[in-house]
């Protein structure tokens, strides 16, 4: 097997675990944050610096890459690692949630999905075949199936064709996989669909895990959902994901979901949401997100987290990096991106730590105290 | 005195100095070119970077600075060394090459120049005392003095005036300083003007040499001329300037002006044009400058400039960026920037040790063999 999951540790008050994932590019420390590199970059950040972040492994995308370069450009290359120079553990995602995000632009069959491209709006067809054969090419370490996903809110009927069609493809993911050998170094995981329907989760769960999948991920949250709504789908469906395996909640990222996802049993989470509300001059802090362009930062010599060993923080003041965004410099959005990032991988260190010390519930007692939505 | 300068070696052959630039904040090598960071910041680059690039002193803007975010601001920081978290030297300009530049919305009398703000509109008065104020409030290693530039091209009687005038205010500006007392530290140079006329530079030049300032700058070239009437210029002006003080080439940074500008005996060059082709896509080889947006790069696996040891060339290929600039990523504009700000590090190293083993001569030689206007 490509990756195996190693527990160090389980919570006896949560479903929160700490583990140890072993991929042949290295060992990646669970719960863990990756970033998100859409088009073979975290956006605006060096391979150096995503390292020095403590970034364990990023993720990018099956549909951008395919589009632009093209899978062939990134083969021709060695593979996405060389290609965009990070030598640790990449993630792709199957380009599912992508399609589906195209509206109109897509339709939808049993055999896959007919898109127009977003950028030239040229016609391309996505099935599982085919997106095995792209996800080969790009060479990532874990690979993704290709499913369906379903809007928020959506009727039952819908949901549950969505489900039972994700899981015909995720064993038509499986036997092309098998067919044509390419690349079997790399781990291909089964993504549960269902929506906000319980029952449909449990049955989507069971269809994956009758194939044995080496990780499983959760799709379909966050998708415009609340947090509570998410957080009890979860409740319901953690527990019965196997123990051995990696659980992946995909598209999850603000630091208090993050601490409800560990506490709940997740290994894994993506987001672009650290680095996109960086490039809008959002920064987080302890006690929630604030606005960079704010006119109270405007004499603040503190950095954007007091709290915060990195970069930015350790050397540049609120005052400074909110001049840059008024004046829109790079700079500005490079630094609050270092700043967001760290903050995250930091977390992740933190809720580590607290399982392994049996401390994790008085840690999400503490985060709540000061964490604010604003 | 803030700054001196030894010389280490001159060249036999041409007007060539190898030298050494002390300051309260470091020692600069000279020849030297410096990056520009016009809002306090080189664009798109971390104070790290450039320290790593072997960046030796960057520029920055009063006129920029001056309307944001406010000299007071960048004061209550301590300074603009602090501001912008640079601790090597700084020099900034006087205002009047960007004043000069808003053409319609300013207005020059012997008080100063009237002007518009470029963001808002609002109205402002330079004179050379208000500038002397805002740069020691600043706190730049090195000043510039307020000085009015002219078009090319110009008629003799209006370059004659604008020199006249610089030559007056540039004695107010001195007279300010003494008056104030305010940040003795700062070295003032004189800026020379005189357009494309040889017995105005020569008169501007003299009567800024009565003046004795700590440094003698050539503005008002590189203003739309011929690089060939430039090199006559300075042909004609250089060897006048003081043997014992830095001489400083305004606005000037292409390759190959920096190679004739050195074998000239200019000691220091700034240019805002590295950096912005780099975000435009241009990178610079030593057969000239290249477009990475260009389909013959597609898959070319090479670095940007193969001789380089820069960042990006050690770690990424020539298809890479070329997909980050198609893809709008801004990891691309930050590896074309680092690259050519490197390419000209490099080169002036190359130049300071050729002057030292005296063989500028042949260096100059074989870098016209390869180097392309494109």
């Amino acid at each position: 097997m490509a990756v195996t999951l190693t527990l160090l540790k389980e919570d006896a008050r949560s479903g929160a675990r700490r583990g140890r994932l072993r991929t042949e590019r290295g060992v990646i420390e669970t719960p863990v944050f990756m970033p998100v590199g859409t088009q073979a970059t975290v956006k605006a950040m060096t391979p150096w610096e995503l390292e020095r972040l403590g970034v364990g492994i990023v993720l990018s995308n099956t549909y951008h890459l395919y589009l632009r370069p093209g899978a062939e450009v990134v083969a021709a290359a060695g593979g996405l690692h060389r290609f965009m120079g990070w030598d640790g553990p990449i993630l792709t995602d199957s380009g599912g949630f992508q399609v589906f995000s195209l509206g109109d632009l897509r339709k939808i069959t049993e055999e896959g999905v007919e898109f127009r491209s977003h950028i030239d709006g040229s016609r391309h067809l996505f099935t599982p075949e085919r997106v095995m054969e792209i996800e080969a090419a790009l060479g990532a370490d874990i690979i993704m199936a290709f499913d369906e996903c379903t809007a928020y809110p959506a009727e039952r009927l819908q949901v549950k064709e969505a489900a039972e069609r994700t899981s015909r493809w995720a064993e038509r993911c499986l036997a092309a996989r098998r067919n044509s050998g390419r690349n079997p170094a790399q781990a291909l995981f089964g993504i549960v669909q269902g929506g906000m329907y319980p029952d449909l989760r449990r049955q989507s769960l069971n269809d994956l895990m009758s194939m044995d999948f080496p990780g499983y991920a959760v799709g379909g949250l966050s998708v415009g959902e609340e947090k509570s709504l998410m957080y009890e789908i979860l409740d319901g469906l953690v527990p019965l994901m196997p123990r051995d395996k990696p659980r992946y909640l995909m598209g999850v990222g603000s630091p208090d979901c993050l601490v409800e996802g560990v506490w709940r049993g997740i290994d894994m989470f993506d987001c672009v949401l650290p680095t996109r509300v960086a490039r809008n001059g959002a920064f987080y802090c302890r006690d929630g997100r604030r606005a960079i362009r704010n006119a109270q930062y405007k004499e603040d010599w503190r950095p954007l987290d007091p709290e915060c060993d990195c970069y930015a923080c350790t050397r540049f003041s609120r005052a400074y990096i909110r001049h840059l965004f008024m004046s829109g410099e790079i700079l500005g959005l490079r630094l609050a991106t270092i700043h967001n990032l760290r903050f995250l991988t930091r977390l992740m260190e933190e809720l580590r730590q607290a399982i392994e010390e049996d401390a994790l519930e008085e840690y999400r007692r503490r985060f709540f105290l000061r964490w604010k939505e604003r």
